[in-house]
């Protein structure tokens, strides 16, 4: 293993009835109530988190809309709110994309200038603000790290940061309040939750065999789990489960003494989705299959241990890479089996973009640690999705 | 699974050189350092730490000869040195044993009574002096956990307890300070570890698969590393293994939204050496597979489970009791290739004591949560294990 600070300061209250916590956590102070297009409205989850709010009697601002991509001008309003009302604390009420928006408005609102300086790491993050989330989607597991995305339109980029200012202090994890999650984003948040399995999975770090035990159990869970959950949207067990794994594959457990795993596939989806703006699950489904089948014929050593392993293959009679082969295929069809989507031309994107999905791909240097892509790979890489 | 609140606010330091982060974390404090029978200033780790809290411009203190069955009278000791000097903080460098007299240092510094009382919740915990460690044998957890053991010789009992305030600090894990560490100490190590991980795993609460095959890859991890280690007990890697196990076995990772699991074992273990001042880890490797085989004949399917995902015992053509039989089998036989100790008669106890043992077993209500035991089973748990 590599050195490493084992060390998450969130407060994950997990469970159903868990809203009963948010008055403490809360309150009398001023909070910016962060949410999406309205969902948490049809849902009871508005009504709980207000409830819970004014009983602690809290003084109560609002942001909605969030987009599932949050862009920088919604970041840009945030900012605004808290500066202009002195906002103590910051709930985000959603998904990913609103908890990555929150961690962004609580980074903006200590800072002078214009927020992108901090993302972009022109200027270092010294400060932000304090952030609580009650969870209504399983899938990114921002709720309880440092990671956040946000995407500038206007210069189409989508951008990956964190800073350990941004861990929420607590985070509420009800899974009653994922029920009304549709059929094809619950399809969404699972690959998205076994795509930071995977990638955690591909590292190169020696001597680590009960990280990567851990790592295949979350993912025999998630492939036994999903296709129930599919067909019993609002099963408590189902969506608990789904629910922990989510949170489980982003929150250091599965990082702690490795160097963190391939995040190439992100970097790639980024890419796709800030000039077409897909949903990252969707893009995540498409990409991994064929990031695996390129990488592994270069070294199949751990895609042979995810056929074994988690998709149970034999490896008699096999070679290496004849075994890690049948297990990239034994993932895409089970992914096929959720019917997410396997090609970008699912999305009506063809290889116009291509030149510009690699550069965008390589804004930061450095993709792949278990491969170092270049262009060619990453070329390579989006023609087998096309 | 259970509702159930994941945090762990202890830093873990792990890897080599990691006592670096010693002189920032305790800076110029007024630092009481608690070690043991002096094994520290043999093997160099007196020394670093000595070397860091000068950096620091610490005021240090010291309080050695800590007993493997931490006792109350050094806690008194601990104590008084604390309230005379006015200590900011307590530094334990050692194993479990340390770590867990630090902790009733820690809350007995902070109360104007005997800190038995705190021990024994005659009176509620409410405030504690913070603690940080340094280990020096993979075993315990109790670097990162809110759990403490203590013997008072007086009264003959040997009471576990716990309190969130008790949760170190921080924890600073290097491998190549469990080095030294003797073959007979190391067994006794890897035992308690283990079945702190198959205590997690004897739970009663439905739908925890990921959760269960974290526990189960630990273990599997332990099996394989274990006799390994045995053999080169200077191997960075296997020491790391271990160290790491032990951490995780028992820092709340195995038992978020299960009802903790049956600690019977340990129960009955504190029992006997509250009379004897047996090794825990010697203690446990006669007590557990006894434990096993008395709660299979009931109930075998935990121990099915432990069979067939953790010693890959197939189950084509036997029944659910003749595969936990072989479960609980192989597990004695693989304590036993370890030369663990494997009967009472180990330490010269035989049935002299028995009623007393089972007296002291029930000093708390409720013994067992896989099965809640009685007297008779006790009784009959001891007469396997003489």
């Amino acid at each position: 293993m590599n050195i490493f600070l084992q060390h998450n300061p969130t407060k994950l209250y997990f469970g159903q009835g868990q809203i009963s916590q948010l008055s403490t956590e809360i309150g009398t102070k001023k909070v910016l109530v962060v949410y999406g297009g309205g969902s948490i409205k049809q849902n009871g989850v508005y009504e709980d988190v207000m409830e819970e709010l004014k009983k602690a009697q809290a003084t109560i601002f609002e942001l909605p809309g969030v987009e599932q991509n949050p862009r920088l001008t919604t970041v840009h309003r945030g900012v605004d709110i808290c500066k202009s009302q002195e906002i103590d604390i910051l709930l985000a009420v959603g998904g990913g994309s609103v908890i990555d928006c929150t961690k962004a408005i609580a980074i903006g609102a200590k800072y002078d200038g214009d927020v992108w300086d901090l993302i972009t790491r022109k200027v270092p993050i010294e400060s932000a603000l304090p952030i609580g989330t009650v969870l209504t989607l399983a899938a990114t597991g921002s709720e309880m790290n440092p990671i956040s995305v946000i995407s500038n339109w206007e210069t189409k980029d989508k951008l990956g940061w964190g800073s350990p200012l941004v861990f929420p202090r607590f985070s509420i994890s009800d899974p009653t309040y994922t029920f009304s999650v549709s059929r094809k984003q619950t399809v969404y948040g699972i690959v998205d939750s076994m795509s930071h399995a995977l990638e955690h999975y591909f590292h190169r770090t020696k001597n680590t065999p009960m990280i990567d035990g851990f790592i295949e159990s979350l993912l025999r869970t998630a492939i036994e789990t999903g296709p129930k959950l599919l067909k019993d949207l609002t099963s408590y067990d189902h969506r608990e489960t789904m629910m922990y794994i989510s949170t489980t594959a982003f929150n250091e457990t599965l990082s702690n003494g490795t160097d963190g795993g391939d995040w190439a596939t992100h970097r790639i989806e980024h890419a796709i989705s800030a000039v077409y703006d897909i949903p990252h699950g969707g893009g995540l489904s498409i990409l991994f299959p064929n990031w695996l089948e390129h990488v592994l014929e270069d070294d199949p050593s751990r895609a042979k241990m995810l056929a074994m392993n988690v998709f149970g293959i034999s490896s008699e009679g096999k070679s290496d890479l004849e075994v890690a082969r049948d297990g990239a295929k034994a993932l895409r069809s089970f992914w096929d089996s959720l019917e997410a989507p396997n090609r970008l031309s699912h999305y009506d994107i063809d290889d116009t973009d291509i030149e510009l999905i690699i550069d965008k791909t390589f804004i930061k240097p450095g993709v792949g640690v278990y491969k170092e892509l270049d262009r060619e790979s990453v070329k390579d890489i989006l023609i087998r999705s096309l």
